[in-house]
């Protein structure tokens, strides 16, 4: 009887160690993979974005480095419907199919007066973001602001900035609504060792 | 006998699976973990960054999104000491220490003449090349080479690039020498909710 108390705990033991393999993959694994599987997302379900998630998105975006560790950028949140509609036909109708449907929008701005490399330091903002959404199992895009002029000039107005302050791209985010499969894009031919 | 054999088995399948959840966290955790704990690090030990290691960040430097899908970079690898050491001295000289201390630099560059968003792509590949870094417990800082004419040119010379090949950063490598802890870079300051 001992015995097969025994034999069922090892079993049971076995068994929800497997379970939490499954679930479970090693923390260079896990970051690899959500690296490796960012995709663009267009197409969103009606689902919000919890509050958690956006703060999760936020606090990725903040962790991106910045020349001289100047962090010149803003940001802009957009979760509020009526806002992200005029936002979708005033500021970036390019994208007017995505951002109806995005039920969250994150407007990546640089202070062009704190750093003049801010374009660079927000890219890396906007790829923290585009991360951390991958992450969080939800669908994301980089809708293009700069430099293209007419595109700047009408989301600067659109959402009245101060003259110094550039929007460079739109994130938008939302739960999935279809399937989307990463690219491949290793390249042999782009990588030189020791020279041109 | 047997009873002891089992007894033995169900101890080792339980010691194992605790060990196993200390090395493990949840996909999402440990994707986020590597994007907040990532952090500029300026000085490496001798030891060489493994092949293996290499290739999964050029990998990730490959994952990232560009333009129209045009994917406009380049990578140098440079990881020949005498290369380096030559790169440290003429391509880059205000951060030399550095760059003889490293065993590995990848110079991201992009083509000029295929996308007008270049630096921006090329930023996001510099990003994921450092979380990359981070995910695989190495130590990894973003030197700045673009927009900066002087450096720029120093680079392409050092390196011989062609013309519509600009160098956008290179990214050091290496294993860390000390402790290097991330900054909470958090600022609900910088965060505006549906206007500026």
């Amino acid at each position: 009887m001992k015995q097969l108390f025994v034999l069922m705990l090892s079993v049971i033991a076995i068994t929800s160690c497997l379970q939490k393999e499954g679930e479970t993959v090693s923390k260079k694994d896990a970051a690899l993979s959500v690296i490796y599987n960012r995709k663009s997302v267009r197409s969103y379900t009606s689902q919000a974005v919890s509050k958690k998630d956006v703060q999760t998105l936020l606090k990725a975006g903040f962790s991106a480095p910045s020349a001289k560790d100047i962090r010149p950028w803003e940001l802009i949140v957009l979760d509020d419907r009526a806002v992200l509609d005029k936002f979708a036909e005033e500021g970036l109708r390019g994208s007017r199919i995505i951002l109806h449907e995005a039920p969250l929008a994150i407007v990546i701005c640089g202070d062009t007066v704190k750093s003049t490399r801010w374009s660079l330091d927000c890219s890396a903002v906007t790829e923290n973001i585009l991360l951390a959404a991958e992450a969080s199992d939800l669908g994301a895009v980089w809708l293009a602001v700069f430099p293209w002029r007419d595109r700047i000039e009408r989301v600067m107005k659109t959402l009245d900035l101060p003259p110094n302050i550039l929007p460079l791209a739109v994130v938008a985010v939302g739960h999935p609504k279809g399937e989307f499969t990463p690219k491949d894009k290793y390249d042999e031919g782009k990588i030189h060792w020791n020279k041109w």
